[in-house]
C-alpha cells in the first residue's frame, strides 16, 4: 500500500497526515491542480467539503480514486451523475457532527422560546422590561429528517420534554425510539400544529426546495422555523415573506442556498431571522474527531476491509438500518 | 368560612379570586393599607412578591393571619423574625418554577456553550465568521441548591449529557437521582473542574453573598456562572471584578441585589454578562398556574386539612423529603 496515492483536496491542511507516513504518498490538491491529479490518485480525501471543485473536476471516465471520503455529512455537493453511477465508493463524516447539531439545534429552540434575543437587545437598551415566555415542555415539534442528525436533533428535543414527530423519505411504523416515521405526505397534517418545524434532511433532488410557499402556509403565526440542513431545501424568498406577512412567529437559519450569505442579503436584517454562518456542528476538536475519522476508515481500506459510512450515492446518504 | 376574611397584597389583581365569592370576604391591600389590615386578616395571599412591604409590617404581636401564601418560590423577603417565631403557617408556590427556570437555565447554557450571543453581533454587522463552539455533552456542572429548582435544572442538564454535581445544605449519599448531594465544603474541590456554576439556591442566611471572591477565585478561567436563584446569593462587585480580569469566560444573571437593575448600573455592558430582568420562571399562564395552586391551598385551609408546600420558616423553603 505503500505505493498508493491518497489526493487530500483543502488548503487547509487536515490534522493527522503524518501518520499516514511510509503507508501511502499523501498529494495536496487546490481548485486548480485537482483536475490534473485526480486520475493518478488511489483515494481522494475532501477535507475542504464547502466547494463544488470535486464534482466539477471529477473525470467522466478513465483512471479515478476508487475511494471518497468526505469530511462532511452531507454529500450533495459531491454527487455527479458520473460518481453515482460510477463503482466508487463514496464515505461520509457521520458521527461527528450529529450531537453537536443536536445541541445547537436544542440551543436556538430554547432561545427562541425564552426571547433570549429580545432579552439581549434590550440589555444593550439598559432597559429592565419583564416578559412572560414560552414553557419548552409539551409544546410539539416536527423534525424533518429521519437519519443520524434529525434523529439526534428528536432525541434531545424529546429530553426536553418536547412532543416530536420525525418525518422521513420512507414511513415507517414501530421505530424503536420514535414509534413512528412519517412520510413527507404526512406534513399536511403534522405542520398546523406544530410550534417548532426543523429542517435536518440530506439535500437530494426530493428534498430541494421543499420549504417552500406551501409548506410555510400550512404553519401557524406562532410557529417558529429551523434549518441545520442544507440551503437549498429551503426557498428563501418564500420564507422571507412569511415572515414579513407574519405567517411564522421567527426562524433560525444555519445554512444557506448561497454561503457565505452575501453582505447585502435581505436575510441578515429579516424581522425574527437569527443567521448563523453554517457553524451548528463545529464544536472544539471536530477537526480532529473528523480526521480520526478518516484514519479509521484508511486502516480499513489499507487493510482491504469493509469501510464505515458508506454513502447509498443514489440516495445521498448513508442508509440507516 | 364565610366569615373569614382573606387579605390579598398586590395591585395587579389575581385571577380565579372570584372563585372564593360567598366562601371568604376578599379584601385588597396595597402598602399603605396593609399594616391597618393584617390585624384583622384570617388569612393572606401575598400575590406581588417583589417588595419588602409585608415583612415591614407585620405586626409584632397581637391579631394577625394564621395563614400565608407567597405566589413565589423564595420567601426570603417575608421572613421577619416575628413570623418565623411565630405559629403562623407559610406556603409557597412549590411546583409552578421549576420547570420553566430549569428550560431558562439549560437555554442560557446552550446560549453561552454556542456564542449565540457572539453570533447575533456579527448578524447586526452583516458579518459571517465561522467559529468552532463548545460541545454541552461531558461538560461539566456544580448546580448549588438542592431544593426543586435545582433538581429540576440538575436534571435538565443531565438530560444533555451534562455531568452534574449537586450541593446543598446537607450533605447526603444515595440521592434517588444524584446518587451524591454535596455540602457547602465540597465546593472548593468541585468548583475548579466545573465549566458550568449555577446558583439556584434559596436566599438564607447562610446562603446570602456565598458568591464572593473566593469562590469566583476557585473557578476556572474557561467556566461560567449563572444566578437563577437570588441576588443576594452573589456579592456583585466580586463577579464584575472576576469577569473584568478575566477570572471567568462568562455570566448570566437573571436575579440582582436591587430590582429592578438600576439604569446606571455597570453589570448592564459588563463584559461576558448576560443580564435578563428576573423571568427565568415566568411563562405564559404562569399567573393562572399561581391562582390555581393557591385555591387549592385555600380549599384545604377552609377544610382544615393540612396545606401543601408548608415553609420550614426556620430553613427558609419547603424540606425536601
Amino acid at each position: 500500500m505503500t505505493d498508493s496515492t491518497l489526493l487530500v483536496f483543502g488548503s487547509d491542511p487536515a490534522p493527522r497526515l503524518d501518520r499516514l507516513s511510509g503507508r501511502a504518498r499523501v498529494v495536496f490538491a487546490d481548485e486548480d491542480s485537482l483536475p490534473g491529479l485526480l486520475p493518478s490518485a488511489d483515494a481522494l480525501l475532501v477535507w475542504d467539503f464547502t466547494s463544488d471543485a470535486v464534482r466539477d473536476a471529477w473525470p467522466g471516465g478513465g483512471p479515478r480514486p476508487r475511494w471518497v471520503h468526505t469530511a462532511s455529512a452531507g454529500v450533495d455537493r459531491l454527487l455527479s451523475p458520473e460518481l453515482t453511477s460510477s463503482d466508487v465508493v463514496l464515505t461520509n463524516a457521520r458521527g461527528v457532527f450529529e450531537q453537536p447539531i443536536a445541541e445547537y439545534t436544542a440551543g436556538l429552540v430554547l432561545a427562541m422560546a425564552k426571547d433570549f434575543h429580545g432579552t439581549w437587545e434590550l440589555q444593550r437598551r439598559k432597559r429592565w422590561r419583564h416578559r412572560e415566555t414560552m414553557r419548552l415542555a409539551d409544546s410539539r415539534a416536527v423534525v424533518v429528517g429521519s437519519g443520524p442528525i434529525g434523529r439526534a436533533v428528536g432525541r434531545t428535543l424529546a429530553a426536553l420534554g418536547v412532543s416530536v414527530e420525525l418525518v422521513g423519505r420512507t414511513e415507517r411504523e414501530n421505530d424503536s425510539e420514535f414509534g413512528r416515521v412519517h412520510g413527507n405526505a404526512a406534513l399536511e397534517d403534522l405542520l398546523p400544529s406544530a410550534d417548532w418545524v426543523i429542517s435536518a434532511a440530506p439535500l437530494t433532488e426530493s428534498t430541494h426546495g421543499m420549504f417552500d410557499a406551501r409548506l410555510f402556509g400550512l404553519m401557524r403565526p406562532t410557529a417558529r422555523f429551523l434549518n441545520v440542513g442544507r440551503g437549498p431545501l429551503v426557498v428563501e424568498r418564500d420564507l422571507a415573506a412569511a415572515l414579513r406577512k407574519g405567517a411564522l412567529a421567527g426562524a433560525a437559519l444555519d445554512v444557506f442556498e448561497h454561503e457565505p450569505l452575501a453582505g447585502d442579503s435581505e436575510l441578515w436584517d429579516l424581522p425574527g431571522l437569527l443567521v448563523s454562518p453554517h457553524m451548528s456542528g463545529d464544536t472544539v476538536g471536530w477537526r480532529d474527531a473528523l480526521a480520526d475519522q478518516f484514519m479509521d476508515n484508511f486502516d480499513r481500506w489499507a487493510a482491504g476491509k469493509p469501510l464505515l459510512n458508506v454513502v447509498d450515492k443514489r440516495l445521498g446518504y448513508v442508509p440507516v438500518p
